[in-house]
């Protein structure tokens, strides 16, 4: 990882940690509290809260985590959060996803406060990221992709971006993010996706080129510009007996055979993801603020 | 105006409108109605309500303006809207801008009701746009493109289309409706605006081209790939000594000169304007239906 081409994720995301922690030490407020909403047991959100939870605890955060059972109804999931939204001792709300298949998490993201959304999934959220409001909170793997690029001093103003993927949660947001007005926008943005022919003629204009398909090592190095940055947010798992576990997860690019053409690029893992949970923090310090602002 | 290349938006329009005319009769319940709001005396928008006011009666829809005085604070304008969101025979409100630079157009188009919305302007309605939610409101211009192409039997799928302008009200919302999956979406979408380097090799890479910079003129034939489809939202007014009122109306693109490349092109005068005023009538039965839904 000395390769000075390759993004250091888990640095960058340490820095903001350190950051926030110095940040709230200095507030002398009441911690800053964020709360967690589970439904069942699904192994990955088991896993994704408290792996949070022991981030917030680190850096200063107060966190609690209210798990409901498998067979939590709709209306019973959405008494849980507007109980949240009116309790002023909690400041950030996230439901983690995946919700059981009766549950339409829409109605749940929808139904967190917009002012408490530190997850960025509530439709007003979106609404202001359209609206270009500083004011909104931002999904964490697109505003960690911004992040990264700003503290890796990667312009992005006039540049363009190609970005695969036209998910709400990654590839519409991040393309929002990077047409936006401003010095960390002003990009020129092209959005790819499963309809897109010839690709490999709009990711080879790419001065930025971010990838968030799901599809293992995709992208080959025919498909990049000589120079370009390469932001990859795939997650994938791949068959590999030389693994203990039997499986290794790689990204969407094919980085062993595109690291020697780009001018930056991010690993799997190593590299996007843990920027969530840094971008997480921070957007529970800017509820916490808008909370004692509203004082 | 009859050479096939071009696309005529007062014919589709007329279409539109009859067929809502049509619907509207046939629902026999009490007529769908909308509320025009207009602070102060703007010629423009003593001219566009009035336009508005005609077509609605032209086609069964029940229409009033409340008029308030120029020096009206954005307080006194909120609560006005809060009563016509009160209101339940009042489908549709449209608060016209500009508005007096004493109030936020932001805040005005926020409070308005997200169902009572005709105008598509309100956060959540960019926020179901973000969510390609078919129950929101799309702002007219962006809506009435889409509808062009589409009466126009141009498809969209799996097609380059490239937007010249970021704004929300048109570059941004189209390229949102371009790229949203379905068959009146599904194109790689490409979005430049003053701050994109080599405009025209973006340009020529369009199989849509669609034009919202508000510079007359500016796109030429060098810009376009012949056999393009090209929409121009530009109104430009540009000085004419030849005409009795000193100047005349045209768009972004150099209609003459591109022509002859293209396989359709939209007029200005003629083209995009006049689908604004349909896609509003449009979106007033909508909430109508909306609204008896809810009964």
């Amino acid at each position: 990882m000395s390769d000075p081409k390759i993004i250091d994720g888990n640095l960058i995301s340490k820095q903001i940690l350190d950051e926030l922690k110095v940040k709230i030490a200095a507030s002398g407020g009441p911690q800053p509290r964020v709360t967690f909403v589970r439904v069942g047991e699904d192994s990955a959100s088991v896993y994704y809260v408290n792996k949070k939870q022991k981030t917030a605890k680190e850096i200063g955060i107060d966190s609690s985590v209210q798990v409901l059972p498998e067979n939590t109804s709709e209306n019973e999931l959405l008494e849980v959060i507007d109980n949240l939204n009116k309790d002023t001792s909690v400041h950030g709300i996230l439901v983690q996803s995946p919700l059981p298949s009766t549950i339409s998490e829409e109605a749940a993201f929808n139904r967190v406060h917009p002012d408490k959304d530190v997850d960025g999934l509530n439709i007003k959220n979106f609404g202001r990221l359209c609206q270009e409001d500083v004011e909104g909170f931002v999904a964490c793997t697109p505003a960690g992709i911004i992040e990264l690029l700003k503290r890796s001093d990667i312009g992005i103003d006039g540049k363009h971006a190609v970005v695969v993927g036209r998910s709400l949660l990654v590839g519409k947001s991040c393309a929002l993010l990077l047409m936006q007005k401003g010095q960390n926008g002003n990009a020129t943005v092209s959005i790819c996706h499963s309809y897109t022919q010839n690709l490999s003629a709009i990711t080879k204009q790419a001065d930025i080129l971010i990838v968030a398909m799901g599809k293992a090592e995709f992208v080959t190095d025919a498909m990049v510009k000589p120079g370009a940055v390469v932001i990859d947010v795939g997650i994938n798992r791949v068959i590999d007996d030389s693994r203990k576990r039997g499986y290794r997860i790689v990204g969407d690019v094919d980085f062993k055979n595109v690291l020697p053409l780009v001018s930056k690029i991010t690993p799997v893992p190593g590299g996007v993801g843990p920027m969530t949970v840094a971008i997480l923090m921070q957007n529970t310090l800017k509820a916490y603020k808008k909370a004692h602002l509203a004082d």
